[in-house]
Formats: structure tokens, C-alpha cells, sequence
């Protein structure tokens, strides 16, 4: 078995409303890169990673001509040895950020690839059980009125969601506690309902905010403080009751560890996309599972939801549809939890319509 | 005062003779990206970055596509500021690493600039008044016969330089110790040697190797393990009389923040074009100096011969020869120290021979 043909390709997806939150300022669109690898056989595996608009390109251009010619004519079965290869490969410009990035979309490609030479739905081949997942509805909300956010919760609810997240971090803090405080009062006390601060805050902020937050039954307040900041996630995880979860923006399965070692978190959050893809995702997972850690895997639902329905305690995952059009596959929601796809490997495929959305590498590429 | 205009250019720079060590291997040619930023009175700072051979095109990318835009038209002389901004754009994907590389080569450039306006050399602005600094030969020489090794000792002490340092890591480890006392015997006792092993053993390997040469008066062990291994660096340190020397692989200003958390070093080798430029450069000299850490930065000694004469403590400066064809101007040792430039800001001017090594962006950037 060789890997006879990797294709990278950028798109640049539109979102119907700017996304905002108080880290990334306004999103006006997304960028994917996907990978298909292709085997001597005709097989061919899909991976793809993503970033909020920034360094798109230099992702692509890592795989495309740094990678890609190092792993054609390898077996493509041999991930665990391909991926290290990847790794040192890259790791003169750092071990991690960008480079884990690259490496993501052609690890999951290389998932994708096994799970379709041998007819098994990714989760299965990692020994998961579970054919539903927790999952909620991630709103990025913070401009919206509070009209506007009571409408979007009203709306998750009508579709089905059991669960959801809204964003903090205004301007007044006392707007924050009123927004949360009116989304508790209109869902009722039952329905699970996290907030995320996206780093917004500083120590003595986040205590007080974590404390005022006791009241409202949180699932967890998610990114409190600085993203690297473990000591301080650490001191809010021992003094209250409600979780913190954080761990989105790190991009290896070591940060991944350092953050664990800390126990700067209750639930962590790894992106697969981001950390260099399943194969570290699932160390990462290894090593929460043994420190006694929940998971809500960060963003990709149409990753994680396979990768989640093979964690021994239940992960949430978040539902965003911002990348749905990208693909020909939905996924399902029966009963408040995500439907786990049975399709061999991840399943995906490319629609039709993302071919609208791509871009030209070598007119991006040129000089100026 | 307002940044008109920013051009990036990227190299690649042939060795006429291939380098190796334990971690990169072979290494045939550099990549050199420049950044050249020109203020709207037609003053022009140059900086640049560099990598092994791998990723030259994604840093380009990211300094053209993302960094550049955001940048026309703010003041160049708010580096603070511009510095934080160029971290927040890209931090999505990944604090340091490839992102590091490309803030690196415009955050220099700025510097650069501001010494023009000031008609100040870089080292003189930064407070320093350490005119010579102390210089050694790096030998990248793993591969050479023992008598080629002492032919470039002895070729090292004729030129000039009174210190050199040379690599370990031959795979069986009584060939490294043959070679260490061979040079120690040849150049004889008090001439300052260093031994660098590019993380190339495991931690009962470095603590045997880090016992035996405590015989021969070592100025340091270098990378003695895995970059990031800082308990297991901290232990050698603190067991051993030889100094341990890491960092070079460091990306940020954070990273190594950790390492001099965990005292792993006894001589840091921060490298200004990893770390993101001389800004977070600084900031690292100032946790070291806390820390009562010397200094041997990293490479780029053309860059880093201006930093280390500002550093309190007096560090020692590599010298490498790869990459002077690319500049005009040489540096001068004389009485084994090197002489710091007297021009203003950095003071370098891209040679008529640098252009033979650019690389045509649209073509490398191109589909296949």
C-alpha cells in the first residue's frame, strides 16, 4: 500500500452573519484547507483543518510543498511513523502552531483512509460505543442585543438542541451577568447552559465573575483568563464549584499536557484540526482520561462527534453549521444528542458547492 | 511618520558544503526571508528571518498576505504596539512557531529603522557600551573524519577566533569522547571549547556523557536532550560543573519564560529570528539576567553581535559564515572578540550576489 497522490486545496467560506467574540473581533469568513490522499488502490481519505481567516495560505503551503513530497510512495497505514516524520519535518519553525495545522489535515486524511480500507466508521475502529453524543448549540453572540440572543435561544431549543453556550466578555460586566442571568430565567433551571469569556478576562475579573456565575447552574465558564494561563484557570478550577473549561487554542498534545499537569481545567478542549490531528488528539484524551478530566472537544463537529463517541465519559460537542455547505453530509439530532454516522472512516465528502469557495493558490501565491 | 511600503523576498542559499547534525540531518541549503519597510520620508529598515531548508515559503506568506496589510500606514516607531498586533492577528494559528519566524523579520526591520531615523547603531539605542564581544567558531561537523575536525580547529585558531565549538552525538558514544579530547589535546587546555549534541540523547545518555566530559573544562553542553525537556536539562545543570547550554529551539518569549522557570539552562541561546523579533528578544535577556543566566545566543550573528553588546553579563557570540555572501558588509575579529558595527539601526544592505538566490514567489507558490 502507497500513498500514490496528495491534493490540498484552500477555500475561503463566507458566514451569512459576521461572526464576533471578544478574542477574534469580527469574522467575516472562514478558511478550510482539505487533503485527499490517495492510495495505489483508488482509495482516497479526506482530512481537512481550518483557521478564522488568518494564515490559511501558509497551512497550504506546508502541505502542498514541505509535506506532501516527503509521504508519496509511503504506506499510508503507518500513521503513527508518518506522523512523527511530519513532525520533524516541521519542527525547525516550531513545534506546534502552524505546522500542527498542516500536519491535522493530512493526519485525518490518513484516518479517513484506513477507516475506509477496512469498512469501519473511524469511531468504531477506536473501539467507541456510544452511537450518540451530548452536544449543544454554540452561539457567537456576544453583539447581539439581548432580544436577539433570547431569540437565538428560543431557536436552538425549537431545533431540537438540549443544551447551549453563549459568549461573554461585554464591555460592563453587569451586562454579562443580566444576559446570563435572562437565557437561565427564558430555558429554566434544567437545561444545560455554559458561557464562554474567550480569554477576555484578567485574574481578578474572572474571580469575581466566577463567583457571581455560582447562582446560575453552569455546565461550565469556558477561556475565564488567558488561553496559557494554567495557574490562573488552576486557583477558579479549586475554588468553585462551577466547571472551568479551556484548552482550544493549543495546538500540541505536549501544551495539551502542561495544561493537564496544571489541572487548569475541568473539561478540556481539544480541536483535532488544531493539535495535529487525531493522532495527538487521542493522547491527549489518554492523558485527560487518566487525570480524571471531561471533554468537550473544540469546534469540528463533524470530527469530533467520532472522535467523542469513543471517550469513556460522555464529551460535549458543540453543533456550529458554519462549515455544514463544505460538505454533501448532515448530521443528525434526535433527542437533544448528535446521531454518530456510520459511513466507513470520517464519511465526508466535498459538496458541489464548495467549489465556489476556492481559491486560487497560485494567484494568492504571487508577489504583489 | 507612517510605513508605506513593506517588501518581503525569500532566499534559498545554497552551502557549498552541506551541513548535518544529529536532529536535521543533511542540510544543503538555508532559506533567508527579508523584510525590507520603508517610511514615508524614504527611510528603509531591513530585517530578516531563516530556516534549515523547510517552511521559507509559509513565513513568506504569512509576512506578505496577513502581517503586511494590517500594517501599511501605522507608525513604524510603535514596535511595542505593531508587535502585540502582529501576535493578536496570528495567534489563531498558534502562539509562536512558524508565526514567530514571520514577526521576527518585520519586528527587525522596524528596529532597524528606528536606529536610521536616530542615526543610532542598534546597540547604542539598547544601551549598550560593550564595543568587542566574545566570539567562537561553530563547527557543524558531526560527519567529519577525526583529522578533518582538527584540520578546521586548527583552521578556526589561525583566523583569528579563540574559542570553538563542535558536535556530538556520533552513534557510538566513545567516538564522541575519542573526538572531544582529541581537539581538547590539540588546542590545548584553556582555549574556551564548547560541545553541542542537538538533543540527541536520551536522559541516562546525557547524564553519562555530562559525567565524562566534566574532564574536559567545557565552556558548555549544548541541547544535551530534547529541547523542551527542561526537568531533565535542570537536572544535568544542577548535578554536573559544566555548564548546560538551551533554548535555540525556543519560539517565543513564553517558551522560554518556562525554561528559565525551571533554571534548565545555565547559558541561554535565545535567537532573536525564532522568537519573534528583538522585541521579545530583550524581554527574554531581561528574565535571564533576573535569573542570573548568561547568554550565547543562537545563529544570526550579524544580528546578534549588536543584542549581546547591550547584555550585562558579556554572552558569547556564534560565528557562521553561511550566510555573509548575502550582505555587503563583514564583521571583524580582532583579539579573538568580534567588533561591533558602528553603522546605524542593524546597518545591513541586501549584496548584488543575494540575488541570484531569490526565489519567484508566484512559481513556488503555484499549484503543481
Amino acid at each position: 500500500m502507497k500513498i500514490a497522490s496528495i491534493d490540498s486545496a484552500l477555500y475561503q467560506v463566507p458566514l451569512a452573519v459576521p461572526l464576533s467574540d471578544s478574542t477574534h473581533g469580527e469574522i467575516p469568513s472562514f478558511e478550510l484547507i482539505t487533503v485527499r490522499i490517495r492510495d495505489d488502490q483508488g482509495l482516497e481519505g479526506l482530512g481537512y483543518t481550518y483557521t478564522v481567516g488568518v494564515a490559511g495560505l501558509a497551512i497550504h503551503v506546508l502541505i502542498d510543498r514541505y509535506l506532501k513530497p516527503d509521504l508519496l510512495g509511503q504506506d499510508p497505514g503507518r500513521i503513527e511513523h508518518l506522523w512523527e516524520r511530519m513532525w520533524w519535518r516541521l519542527h525547525y519553525s516550531g513545534r506546534g502552531g502552524t505546522a500542527s495545522f498542516a500536519i491535522s489535515a493530512i493526519d485525518i486524511a490518513l484516518w479517513d483512509l484506513t477507516g475506509k480500507r477496512q469498512g469501519t466508521p473511524l469511531w468504531r475502529l477506536l473501539g467507541g460505543s456510544t452511537p450518540r453524543v451530548k452536544v449543544y448549540a454554540g452561539g457567537v453572540d456576544l453583539h447581539f442585543s439581548l432580544d436577539a440572543l433570547k431569540d437565538q435561544a428560543r431557536r436552538f431549543l425549537a431545533r431540537g438542541y438540549g443544551a447551549i453556550k453563549m459568549k461573554v466578555g461585554r464591555p460592563r460586566l453587569s451586562e454579562d451577568i443580566a444576559r446570563v442571568r435572562a437565557i437561565r430565567e427564558l430555558i429554566g433551571p434544567d437545561v444545560p447552559l455554559m458561557v464562554d469569556a474567550n480569554q477576555q478576562w484578567d485574574r481578578p475579573t474572572a474571580q469575581r465573575m466566577c463567583r457571581v456565575f455560582e447562582q446560575f447552574n453552569l455546565v461550565w465558564i469556558e477561556e475565564p483568563l488567558d488561553a496559557y494561563d494554567h495557574e490562573g484557570h488552576a486557583a477558579l478550577a479549586v475554588q468553585f464549584d462551577t466547571p472551568i473549561a479551556t484548552g482550544e487554542m493549543l495546538t500540541s498534545a505536549a501544551e495539551h499536557g502542561e495544561l493537564i499537569r496544571h489541572r487548569a481545567a475541568d473539561y478540556l478542549m481539544p480541536d483535532a484540526p488544531r493539535v495535529g490531528g487525531i493522532t495527538p488528539f487521542l493522547k491527549i484524551a489518554a492523558q485527560a482520561e487518566h487525570a480524571g478530566l471531561m471533554l468537550g472537544p473544540h469546534f469540528a463537529m463533524e470530527l469530533h462527534v467520532r472522535l467523542a463517541a469513543a471517550y469513556p465519559t460522555e464529551p460535549w460537542v458543540e453543533h456550529f453549521d458554519w462549515l455544514e455547505p463544505l460538505f454533501n453530509e448532515r448530521l443528525e439530532i434526535k433527542g437533544g444528542r448528535m446521531v454518530v454516522p456510520t459511513r466507513p472512516g470520517l464519511g465526508l465528502t466535498l459538496s458541489e458547492q464548495s467549489k465556489a469557495w476556492t481559491r486560487e493558490i497560485a494567484e494568492v501565491g504571487a508577489r504583489p
